[in-house]
């Protein structure tokens, strides 16, 4: 395995991906980078935007010569994709993903290929915007951001190695973790608020007048519902994939939802003020950490 | 009545009565601007910024000779200082607020008043920002933004000229509802999404390991709980002000996120897609409505 891959191999080039491969352009980093995918329009679209240098539709002349593959489909797309690239892996390739949630791909690499393979090291970069496709990729998307990588204990150390570097070379910090630390902690800062986000713009979306009420919305909404603009696929494929970690989030949110609602109808003032400070301090203390 | 006010009196000048004080002064809009206020430390910083004239801590001398007064003050505060002012009130005077709830106002006005004087326009500026306090105040605050005025009908035609003109001068755009409909409206797009933002933000401080979860939370995380880090004696005050309609839109919120945990426990893709596709397609439908 080459702990400096030289012949990138991007699957799917969407936001993700394609600020990777931006980044890995613009760093000079690699020598060649291909695209693959099903719609030969869109990976026409990513060369054109530089994020690929090539491309094409068959996986066997994707994986041909390639030292690291990235798996940058949506997280219910891993299988299919698999059972795509699986004649065509070796002992060689190492092979990421960027999936918001690890166990599941764990378990699809489990499922498609009898065991994960020594050169896989499963990755998520903790990036993106509400928006998604290539065009919205931009090459310093991951500069200073942070990405988790969840290796397998059968995972090979040059394959960690090579993710690591590919990652830095992008700008990024990398920090490695258990894929159920992964998982709890990311249903908690991340898939816990889409959800709620998604929820709170569909229950306005049913009332009759949600075009006037919209109009009165001031900024405090506009940042709390920004996430609800995010890809309904993806976050789908995220919350089923990561579903007994946002069950267990959503749980304990719903009890402490029952317990304001509890202290409204009480008017228990000094109640609702001790939640509003204890929240209001532990994001003020943290506030300089999100400017990164 | 002066429709165009010249002297006008903020009591209580923290971030909204101190921007509107800066704003008027900016476009040399009226005559003079006293403070009224019990602490006379923080009122002399607003004279320093520049936000009133001159101070005191004596409600009869600030209302000498005043034609409009605001109420500044958070919610709770509002029956007591309609209980200093009272001596003073006379039916010549122009009064408003700039509460985020209007009924409790109300209630205070006619408790304390015995009814509402012909001259109260209870007002909602639309606009703030997660900082509190004179010292986050700007004049550009109101801008482009909307001031939702609900006048009862017993309402002097005069007054409500008069804190129409008032919101002009500050650059905001004037509209007029009931009381009843702006508490139901801002219910949905204010205090709900605060509670839940608070919510969300005290269930992780309440996590053993919160520092670092904080430390892989990205962008969306930080968008979705900037509200969280808002005056929590203020957002007491919102919600029990407004508890009525925070009440059945919580109660309701707290339906719908019940199935969508039936809908993630029952991996129903298809129906988490389709509220993910209606919640994006309403807040992208008005995206370009919050950038005003």
């Amino acid at each position: 395995m080459n702990t400096q891959p030289r012949r990138i191999c991007l699957v799917g080039v969407g936001l993700i991906a394609g600020s990777l491969g931006l980044a890995l352009k613009r760093a000079g980093s690699v020598e060649m980078i291909t695209g693959l995918g099903r719609d030969a329009g869109r990976l026409a679209q990513a060369q054109a935007l530089g994020a690929i240098d090539h491309f094409t539709t068959d996986p066997g002349q994707a994986l041909e010569g390639a030292d690291l593959v990235v798996l940058g489909v949506p997280l219910g797309a891993t299988a299919a994709v698999l059972r795509d690239l699986r004649p065509y892996l070796h002992d060689d390739l190492v092979m990421t993903d960027v999936g918001s949630a690890k166990r599941c791909v764990v378990d699809d690499t489990e499922t498609v290929l009898g065991a994960a393979p020594p050169g896989f090291v499963p990755g998520h970069p903790i990036a993106g915007t509400e928006h998604s496709g290539v065009e919205a990729a931009f090459p310093s998307l991951f500069e200073g951001r942070r990405v988790i990588l969840t290796p397998l204990a059968s995972a090979h150390r040059e394959a960690i190695a090579a993710v690591e570097w590919l990652w830095r070379q992008a700008g990024a910090e990398v920090t490695t973790m258990s894929v159920a630390h992964h998982d709890r902690m990311l249903a908690i800062t991340s898939h816990l608020p889409h959800l709620l986000a998604f929820g709170l713009v569909d229950m306005l979306a049913r009332e009759p007048d949600h075009e006037e009420i919209l109009g009165y919305a001031a900024g405090g909404f506009r940042d709390f519902t920004r996430i609800a603009s995010s890809d309904p696929v993806m976050w789908r494929d995220i919350c089923l994939g990561n579903r007994e970690a946002v069950l267990e989030a959503l749980g304990r949110y719903r009890r402490d939802l029952e317990e304001l609602a509890e202290r409204v109808e009480a008017a228990d003032g000094a109640g609702l003020e001790a939640v509003f400070s204890s929240a209001k301090q532990t994001r003020d203390a943290h506030k300089h950490g999100f400017e990164r």
